[in-house]
């Protein structure tokens, strides 16, 4: 019989629909796209993107020129900018502001290659490092209250065709809903039984076993109880820690990153998917409520979904998922794919 | 410059992207399938789904059997089941309980036609009471808390690919939480106010003039505020109403959903969508706290959404969207259609 199972962080039910138990052979994924004959993002067109805000060079090479094994330049379609007012103001009985914040693109390579996993752990380390820096630099701005870190691999994932390994920053003056959420979920549950919920799960799913998907270097990933979508991942520092850009061990979150991402690509072949950093807000010193215990009660973590089913407007409408594969038959599956 | 407008109802911000400004003839959408051969769902096929729940027929024609112009019939994978306990426990940590439910299948024509725009208007209300008749049938099992019901329309947005007028009733011994966030703001807005926050919305929306896509027979449909996606559309009784099974005058919003539903199609060439409708939940005066006032602050509606962009993985993760296209830019478009 399915099973209603419940989100403890959000509250929110899923249905994990066994008896359909798709096994991962019945999903098609179709992750193609033409191949792209120029790329903005390779070594030698660093004109074609705007002037670089960060780059990992080597000696004695000039910014916008070769060189680089990273660089970090303005989406070239930015969503929000760091020039103008805050504006916020009423439309009516509505409410409306200026896009304030920065859309930024973390190009992570120099090479024409598509897929993180095709990237050496010094190498993803060195993105996770950027990451760190440039939301240490836009917390400087008091304007904005988060940094969104996010990667779209393949169409269906809603990346653009061109396959050239990047990821996103969205800097934003709000909370985004769903990180509001989970922050009183987690101090709901700390003010309850004095703990972290991310920290229980983490304990719960060591001894359960029937979940992890990979488990060294201080960092976890497992799939989650109430997985909204098959094969979603969820990697987690094991010690307790609220901020991602507070992390000072980026080789060891390369590394199980590694495995997991060459786990899913080896067996389900290459899916589209995204990431995306959970962390806490910034600047909650300054504010009130349940932003005074995130220290303790919320736990960050970089959530994985492949995106192999697709979301019903029923699912969007609704909020209420249905996952046709049990996330311990997924783990099952991937645990068993030795070579890497 | 991109605005950040707020949903009033949930408070979510969305990213209007005035400026990527993406005109409806952008939109790139595949609603193709592969023909299919044959149809479980037409008329001489009975067989072929498993018994009907309920059908309007013609008389002396038996049940299963030809001579319907439209059935209701158990999903044939059906998600949830009314035989069971509910079994509602814990698993360490965590809760589950058992799918006790329904899932039902309402196949809303003999014909085989897929779009409802190819069905007239009694057909179209015959299918609204359709909804009406099952929800209070199922209302009477103290099990279930709510039944929702929706239609996926092309393989894009979720249906399957036999191209026959249907739609789906899921109902649930939970509350979706995206329900319980509108009951939640509702109430916010209700005891601020002590006014419906959906009376207030149509009230702006007649004075604004800009988003309305039809307005007659007691209906308005409108393109929200701050709408999540390009030419998402919510269609409501302007007489305030919580529950859509109070609804007496189907024709008239038949009528006015033939047209939403015809303009979307004539002007973006027979696009994907889902539609949902968001009623109150069941039992809510044997419950306490946020269902004590919903017959005052909670008004039905229904929300439709054309699936003209692929949704980020940024999106379902952060719960904050990007919408490309300003409601009022869509609007215009859609009111410059003449002919249907």
């Amino acid at each position: 019989m399915p099973q209603l199972r419940k989100d403890p962080i959000i509250g929110r039910w899923v249905i994990i629909a066994t008896e359909r138990g798709k096994r991962p052979h019945d999903f098609v994924i179709a992750n193609d796209a033409p191949l792209e004959t120029h790329c903005p993002f390779c070594e030698g067109n660093e004109k074609e993107t705007p002037p670089e805000i960060y780059a990992i060079r080597r000696e004695n090479t000039a910014a916008n020129t070769p060189g680089w094994d990273l660089r970090v330049v303005p989406n070239m379609m930015p969503l929000m900018q760091l020039e103008g007012e805050m504006g916020r103001r009423g439309q009516g009985m509505f409410d409306l502001m200026n896009a304030i914040g920065a859309h930024e693109l973390i190009i992570e390579t120099n090479k024409h290659v598509a897929n993180i996993t095709e990237l050496d752990v010094d190498q993803i380390a060195c993105v996770f490092d950027t990451y760190i820096m440039r939301i240490k630099d836009l917390e400087k701005d008091t304007r904005i209250k988060y940094a969104l870190i996010f990667k779209n691999y393949g169409v269906v994932a809603g990346a653009s065709p061109i396959r050239h390994s990047r990821s996103q920053l969205i800097a934003l003056p709000v909370n985004p809903k769903r990180v509001k959420e989970e922050l009183v979920g987690c101090k709901r549950y700390y003010e309850y039984k004095e703990r972290c919920l991310f920290c229980d799960m983490i304990r719960h799913e060591i001894n359960a076993k029937v979940r992890i998907i990979a488990h060294s270097d201080g960092f976890i990933a497992f799939m989650p109880y109430a997985s909204r979508f098959p094969f979603e991942i969820w990697v987690l520092p094991q010690e307790h820690s609220c901020d991602f850009h507070s992390l000072n061990n980026s080789k060891g979150l390369a590394r199980v990153m590694k495995t997991v991402m060459g786990k899913l690509s080896v067996g389900l072949n290459d899916p589209p998917y995204n990431y995306l950093i959970h962390t806490a807000p910034f600047r909650r010193k300054t504010s009130v409520g349940y932003w005074k215990t995130i220290d303790y009660d919320y736990h960050w973590h970089i959530e994985i979904t492949p995106r192999l089913t697709k979301v019903a407007g029923f699912e969007l409408g609704s909020g209420f998922y249905i996952n046709p594969t049990p996330p311990e038959d997924a783990a099952k599956f991937l645990n068993e794919i030795k070579e890497l």
